[in-house]
């Protein structure tokens, strides 16, 4: 880990990260849904074929993972850190990842659709993620034939996918307007733009920390280019009103936000047992603090990658043991005690 | 300030000190109750003129204060010091104060009796506290004649303080009795023993911070002797059971007890904003850690000193100037973040 933020990033105080994904399918087989064991094989052998022929030609070093032998707390981990999707893990036939060393491009075989390609950047960077996730597209369509239909675009297996194929989407972080009830306002307004929100992993997952992933709905019948000006518009108003409401909650509370954000932070650099869902809301009140300028770490320091590495299964790959919950929230909050940096003044 | 502990206390982790009150009248004036502002002003003259006169004789250096020229915040703050009673700041007649430099000794004139010395020492100090209330007491009664009844012992304004005049008490730290929900059956039980359980600022007084006055209640037909006996008997029973019960949360709820020491110290020593009785729960907790050894201190750090100098008139005192609720509880939070030593491992 972690898509590192790009040093000009100016709203890396609301915006964590940028993703593209890519719903493709290959002409040649059935669609997952209607694949055997035998014909999903097939499909991972050939995608797996495309790229252990091509990793010269690619300037990234992808590794080829097979799936059966990944074990479950590795999948679950995996999907904590968004490099599979929840999904993908609960597949009933045989399924293939290939993934870049920096965990920023995957692709996902025998998903709901045959091709899943996925790219991560840190901060607002949708361009990049698109770029990249074209990149991989290129090289897999020159081997490969989709299936694609001139007036329809990419088929895929739900309909919702149908055209671009496409979802963009930022995660941003948005504790005052949260705070102040004005989320509530935006989900509603976000609709109409054919925009949805979710939580941190997805459709049906809840809202941790004040995360939210903001992605468009519709894929047919625009461009991409289209749904990614539409997305950076609506995300540019998020980012203003979150700020807004920031600027507004310092004003007519500065003691009690400072106050709340420098308890959040000693409860985290001192407490003995954490629960994932208190820890991302202590998480989330010193990230806030970070934007505010009223916390300064000695060291730099990423949150937002702390938050996924505090989820459960990274949680036991890091401590090298399957732990119970009890356990978990103790070794929970020695992680966190030992990943937090100083502050620069008290 | 303060009390220090005497360096060999084994009951320091839970008795915070040990206090001696006598109440003495003057045989040649009226009872305060009945007392005119002139025969009043007498009374602190006499008194006075007792130490102004003796101060070479005592190893003490003593402060005779003129109350009309103390402050109202002076005055509240020398009763969060335990320096004088709550009663006497309500007087309605001409008060004296007389006082030692490190005010473990002062004497009220005209509080319920024309004289109630006091002797305060830090930790189980109870025979020490009386030695030095018995040397003042002797000093006076070389100069003044008291109210003395061959029968009845001293006479005092209220009958409940007629023989000896004498309240012994001890300060107790019990969190784990009042955790466990066991100080309930101690705080019934030792009414039969003569004692009374009273809250951190004696009568009427509400428990803060787990701090709890044990005294005795009757003071005639038993001698000094046996008040104080009677005293630690039951003072020994409550520090053996406080500790009983500290051990058995330790092993019961090891983690839990850990978390919630180290989060207080978290929060201790970040807040930006603490109320009293916040504070002194977690000064409570915090003392609890250092008795079970789970918090150790980069320096010596007198806690419960702490836990007076952060009531209201003493940080209004401490800031030199006169604070609203709001102002205090962040003073508050200053003082303590500035007070709190680093600990030693984390």
């Amino acid at each position: 880990m972690i898509w590192q933020t790009s040093a000009n990033d100016p709203d890396s105080d609301v915006v964590l990260s940028s993703r593209i994904r890519l719903a493709r399918n290959l002409k040649k087989y059935s669609f997952p849904s209607k694949l055997d064991t035998l014909e999903a094989n097939n499909v991972i052998q050939a995608v797996n074929d495309v790229f252990s022929k091509t990793s010269s030609t690619s300037d990234r070093v992808f590794d080829i993972k097979n799936m059966d032998t990944v074990t479950p707390v590795d999948k679950i981990a995996m999907m904590e850190r968004h490099v599979i999707s929840p999904n993908f893990i609960r597949s009933s036939i045989p399924t293939g990842l290939i993934v870049s060393k920096d965990e920023t491009l995957s692709i996902m075989i025998n998903e709901e659709d045959h091709l899943r390609i996925q790219s991560i950047a840190g901060g607002r960077n949708l361009q990049l993620s698109f770029d990249n996730a074209n990149k991989i597209d290129d090289l897999i369509e020159e081997k490969l034939e989709y299936a694609y239909n001139e007036k329809l675009g990419y088929l895929t297996t739900c309909l919702t996918n149908v055209g671009t194929g496409m979802r963009a989407s930022y995660m941003v972080h948005v504790p005052a307007l949260e705070t102040t009830g004005q989320l509530q306002f935006i989900l509603e307004a976000i609709g109409k733009f054919g925009l949805t929100v979710r939580g941190i992993y997805g459709e049906g997952t809840k809202a941790q920390g004040s995360l939210f992933q903001i992605s468009n709905q519709i894929t047919l019948g625009h461009s991409e280019k289209e749904i990614i000006d539409n997305l950076n518009s609506v995300t540019t108003q998020i980012v203003d009103q979150e700020r807004l409401m920031r600027t507004k909650l310092l004003k007519e509370k500065k003691i009690t936000i400072e106050d709340a954000v420098y308890r959040s932070y000693g409860v985290l650099s001192h407490a003995r047992t954490l629960t994932s869902d208190e820890a991302m809301t202590l998480l989330s009140d010193i990230k806030l603090g970070c934007a505010l300028g009223i916390l300064e770490f000695e060291e730099k320091f990423h949150i937002y990658e702390l938050m996924m590495l505090i989820q459960p299964a990274n949680l036991q790959k890091a401590a090298g043991k399957e732990l119970d919950g009890t356990s978990r929230d103790i070794e929970r909050a020695a992680y966190i005690r030992q990943s937090l940096p100083k502050l620069k003044s008290l």
